[in-house]
């Protein structure tokens, strides 16, 4: 799915809702008996009309054991091919390596967008640049709390932060069509330096919901001409005691914040 | 196993070899008819005399399928406990979500050691050392061409790179009995800084051989009081025309340099 379908589908759904697909067997209803599959598949009926993109994180699947991988392959094809399938696999290593891992979630899992880590730099990463209609989802700020202790680190050189270093230089290696960035719901104040640094790219936005993040600052700060936002809900769905009205909910936040800065569109 | 009983092997075996287990197949012999964990046994039985840890690479079993983790988990069974296993995956995730992590390669592969990428900061890597007896071994300087744009980069406040920092925050989540460093050969010079930063921690020394690392200097200012290296050869090994007679040689070469270096335990 390229960047222009999926434009064009955040507006036919007026929405730019992506579900987190990560089940955790201590939470999963009582009434699913375990069956993790079986849970995914009532919380994609339920979102499906909702939402333009599914994240699984394999975390989840993979602490399943040998059935884990079936179960993750199962949901991919459940949620079909109408909407953005991203691995939330947060993977990177040197070039050869990072091939396969490409391999892994491009060919073998037939996601459309896997998420990166940029530690290891600029052979870790262009693997994943080179599947055309595919995606590099990169980490650039991260929502969680750990994010402060390295990203926000100020270099010597130039006095920004080394995740404007890190946006800056991946940009260098793929175009806004196959590369977009991870950046935090909680830290929506940074969201007006990552815009100008990144104009065009999307966005990926976690910590919506049981992180704490504000959709509607994000949204202020952060929406270009083409949306150029994903926002997801992981938790905050798939707990909630009725998931298709959480997502449902999200949506219309979405539609208002559609409508408030991209009116022309958004009609 | 712990560090007194991994030193106690190095002491043995008079060896701190790593055996890097990335079964390419495009790579394997065609004698093993494509058959991943025959090669991978093979592999093991030529290597165990010569080798105290095994790391199989998650990417090479992950771009497999579905039977990909199945073989992971047999080339883990048919290593048995003699040498220390590492999972060498590169996680990290937010705290929630790394603890699944930790599971998958504690529990699940039942390793005793992880890598960790270490970007998204504190509650993404103390899930790992929150297992008695396991290992998260962190990503600090790595051996590819890429470590350069992201792991060198020099702080406003220290003048120090980005790695210094790491290192030094990560220490202060966790004890040399649980935490390791990766630490690749290609940058012998920054060896010195590496151990000064370091005293007492294992270093997980990638890049031996194929990417080109020099052992002897890597030795020379890398060695601690309890060898605290543990030296990682892949390819070199796994696609020698004598795979055992590969591994041996390297064992040789690090019975000399613990002869030269820690004279006093190498009798």
């Amino acid at each position: 799915m390229d960047r222009a379908e999926l434009f064009q589908r955040i507006q036919q759904k007026r929405s730019f809702l992506c579900v987190g697909l990560d089940p955790d067997p201590d939470r999963i209803p009582a009434s699913f008996d375990g069956d993790v599959l079986a849970f995914n598949r009532s919380i994609i009926d339920a979102t499906r009309e909702y939402a333009v993109a599914y994240k699984p994180n394999t975390a989840f699947y993979e602490a399943l054991g040998l059935d884990g991988m079936r179960i993750l392959h199962a949901t991919i094809d459940y949620i079909g091919r109408d909407h953005l399938i991203i691995a939330d696999a947060k993977r990177g290593d040197i070039g050869n390596t990072s091939g396969y891992y490409a391999r892994f979630a491009f060919e073998t899992l037939g996601a459309d967008a896997i998420t990166v880590a940029p530690y290891m730099g600029e052979d870790s990463v262009r693997p994943f640049l080179s599947y055309p209609g595919k995606w590099a989802i990169v980490l650039a700020v991260t929502s969680n709390e750990g994010g402060d202790d390295f990203q926000h680190t100020v270099q010597q050189d130039t006095g920004t932060a080394l995740y404007d270093k890190v946006m800056r230089r991946v940009m260098e290696w793929g175009s806004p069509d196959q590369l977009m960035f991870v950046c935090g719901a909680t830290r929506a104040e940074t969201f007006s330096t990552l815009r100008s640094i990144a104009p065009d790219h999307f966005f990926l936005v976690p910590g919506i919901g049981a992180q704490g993040g504000d959709l509607q600052a994000v949204c202020r700060f952060g929406m270009n001409a083409q949306c150029g936002l994903l926002v997801n809900s992981s938790r905050g769905i798939l707990y909630a005691q009725d998931p298709a009205r959480a997502a449902r909910e999200l949506q219309q936040e979405m539609q208002s914040a559609l409508e408030n800065y991209l009116p022309e569109v958004s009609q």
